[in-house]
C-alpha cells in the first residue's frame, strides 16, 4: 500500500555553532517521504518553484517516491532558513520565504484519492484539512503539528485533531495545547480530542506513545554529537508512518479493520526513532542517503538493548 | 549482607499547591533507608535531637533498620522547609535550620566498619568524606549529591567521586558538574572521574545509567497524580543500594569482585524506580509504609511493559 505524505518542500539554510549550509534540501514533505522510503513506497503531496534543483527530484524518485502530487509551478520554492544555539536544543528561523508556497491548494491527482495511509506532515492545518476532503476513504490518518498552528490557527487544528487517528507533537507543545504540565495527563487529554493515538517527543528524551489505556515510553538514541536537528520530528513520523505502511502491505487483517494494534505502534515508533536519530547525524537528509539496511538493523538491536532489563 | 547508609533525618515542612504538611519524616538517610529495607537490612548513620518522635524510631525499627548509628543528641532535630509550584517540578527551599547536624560527625559503631556495600546519601561531601574513611574494606559504594555541594565544596566533591564506585546525581547537575549539555556526554566525563556507573535522574523523564561502554535508558512511570516530590531521589537511591545489598546476599559471586554486572545494575536501577513513583504518591514516606509485595511486583512488570516492544 502506498503511502500518502502531505507537506512541505524546501529550501533550508541551517547555521550551527559549527558551520553553515545554504540552499540544501528541506521541508516536513521531504524528511518525512524519504525517512518512509525505508520501509514502504510514498505518494508525495508538495509544491516547488521552477528553481528547484532537479537532482532533489532525482533523489526523491531513486527512493522510489512518487512525485506525481509535486506541482512544480513557476517562481521560487519554498526557503527557510535558522539557526541553532550553541547547546543544539534551541532553535531561531532567521528568516521565511514563502513564495510558491503562498498559493498552494494541494489538488490530489486521482489515483492519490483513495490513499488508505496517510501522513499529513507539518503545514497548515487548512492545507491538511483540504487533502483529507479528498481522500475516498482512509484507513488510518496521522497528523504532524507545531507550535505555530496553535497559536494562529488553534480552532483550524483543534477540528482537525478530531478527524484523525494519530497525532504527533512535541513536549511543549502537548503542553501548551491542553494547558497540562503532566505530559500524561496531556496525552490522555488529547486522545479524549479525537485521535486513538497520541505520540509526544521529547528529543533528548525519547517519546511517549498514548493509546488506549495503553502506554509506551521509547527511549532516545544516545546521540554525543548532533550535527544538524532539522527534520528530526519529520522523520520520526515518515519513519513511523512508512512502518505502518509496510505492515498494511503484508498483514491483510490490518487492512479490513481500523485499529491497530497497540504492538505495532510500538514497533512503528521504535522504527521512526531509528531513522530519525541517523538523520541528525548530518546536515539536511545526507545521512539518510547513506544509511544501510545493516546499519538500521544494528540501531533498532541497539534500541532494544537501551531500554532491556531482567533478563537474567 | 547489611548496607550502610549515611545521610540527613529530618523534619520537613512541605507545601504544594494543594496542601501542606508540617515537621513529617524526612531527611535522605531516612527516605533512603526505608526505601533499602524493601529489599535489605539497613544500618543508619545519621544524627537526631532528643525532640525526634519515638513513632519514627519505632517505624525504622520495624522496617528492620537499625539505629545503632543514629546519633541521638540533646537539642532539635535538622528541619526543611519547601514550596513546590503549581507545576510540581519546581521547588524553593524556604527554610533550614541545621541544629544538631551542623556539629554532626559520623562516627560509626564498630560493628558498621566492615560494610561491604555503603550509600553515602546526599549530605555535605566532607561528611561522606569521613564515613569513608573509617570503612576497613568496602566492596562498592554508591555516593548521592546535590547542586549545593556542587556550588559550595565542588573540590571536595570531586575528590569523591574518584573515591566511589557509583555516583547518582539528576540532570541539571551532571550539566553544572561538567559543562557539557548532552547528558550522554556528561554521563561518560563523569565515569572518567572515578566511578565504575553513573546514574543521571530525569524526573519525569526517567533516568540514564552508564556503564563501561554500556547504557541503560530507563523511563519514568506514567504518573498522573504526584502528591510530594520529597525524596524521590533518596528512595531511588536507597531502592538502587538495598536490591544490589539483596543480590549480594544471594549471589556469592558478586562478593569476591568488585565489579558489578551491567545487568544486575539495570535490575537496581528500575527497582530504584519503582520505590521512588510509590513514594510520589503520598507525603513524607506515608505511601511507602502501605505498599504490599503484590503492588511492587506489579509496578515492577508495569515498568517493564513501558519500554518493552518487538515481541510481535
Amino acid at each position: 500500500m502506498s503511502l500518502l505524505i502531505l507537506g512541505s518542500v524546501a529550501l533550508d539554510t541551517v547555521k550551527t555553532p559549527i558551520e553553515e549550509h545554504t540552499d540544501q534540501l528541506g521541508g516536513s514533505a521531504s524528511y518525512a517521504a524519504v525517512a518512509a522510503s525505508f520501509f514502504s513506497p510514498v505518494n508525495l503531496v508538495g509544491i516547488v518553484g521552477d528553481d528547484f534543483p532537479e537532482e532533489h527530484l532525482a533523489f526523491f524518485k531513486s527512493r522510489n517516491v512518487d512525485l506525481e502530487g509535486l506541482q512544480i509551478v513557476p517562481g521560487k520554492t519554498f526557503r527557510w532558513s535558522g539557526e541553532y544555539m550553541w547547546d543544539m536544543n534551541q532553535r531561531e528561523t532567521r528568516s521565511v520565504e514563502l513564495n510558491v508556497f503562498e498559493n498552494f491548494t494541494p489538488d490530489l491527482p486521482e489515483s492519490y484519492r483513495s490513499a488508505r495511509l496517510v501522513l499529513l506532515g507539518n503545514i497548515a492545518p487548512a492545507l491538511q484539512h483540504h487533502v483529507l476532503d479528498q481522500l475516498i476513504r482512509p484507513h488510518f490518518v496521522i497528523a504532524d503539528t507545531m507550535d505555530l498552528w496553535i497559536n494562529i490557527a488553534k480552532e483550524e487544528l483543534l477540528r482537525l485533531i478530531a478527524r484523525v487517528d494519530m497525532l504527533i507533537l512535541n513536549d511543549s507543545e502537548a503542553r501548551e495545547l491542553t494547558g497540562e504540565t503532566s505530559l500524561i495527563r496531556a496525552g490522555r487529554l488529547i486522545r479524549e480530542m479525537g485521535p486513538s493515538f497520541v505520540a509526544i517527543k521529547k528529543g533528548e528524551h525519547g517519546c511517549l506513545l498514548f493509546g488506549e489505556n495503553q502506554f509506551f515510553s521509547c527511549p532516545a538514541y544516545p546521540l554525543e554529537d548532533i550535527h544538524d536537528p532539522t527534520g528530526a520530528g519529520d522523520c520520526f513520523a515518515g519513519g513511523l508512518a512508512g512502518y505502518l505502511a509496510s505492515r498494511h502491505l503484508s498483514d491483510v487483517s490490518l487492512t479490513e479493520k481500523k485499529e491497530i494494534p497497540f504492538d505495532i505502534m510500538r514497533m512503528a515508533v521504535v522504527e521512526g526513532s531509528v531513522i530519525a536519530s541517523f538523520n541528525v547525524e548530518s546536515f539536511s537528509m545526507d545521512r539518510l542517503r547513506t544509511v544501510t539496511p545493516a546499519e538500521n538493523v544494528e540501531r533498532f538491536e541497539t534500541f532494544r538493548t537501551l531500554s532491556r532489563f531482567g533478563a537474567l
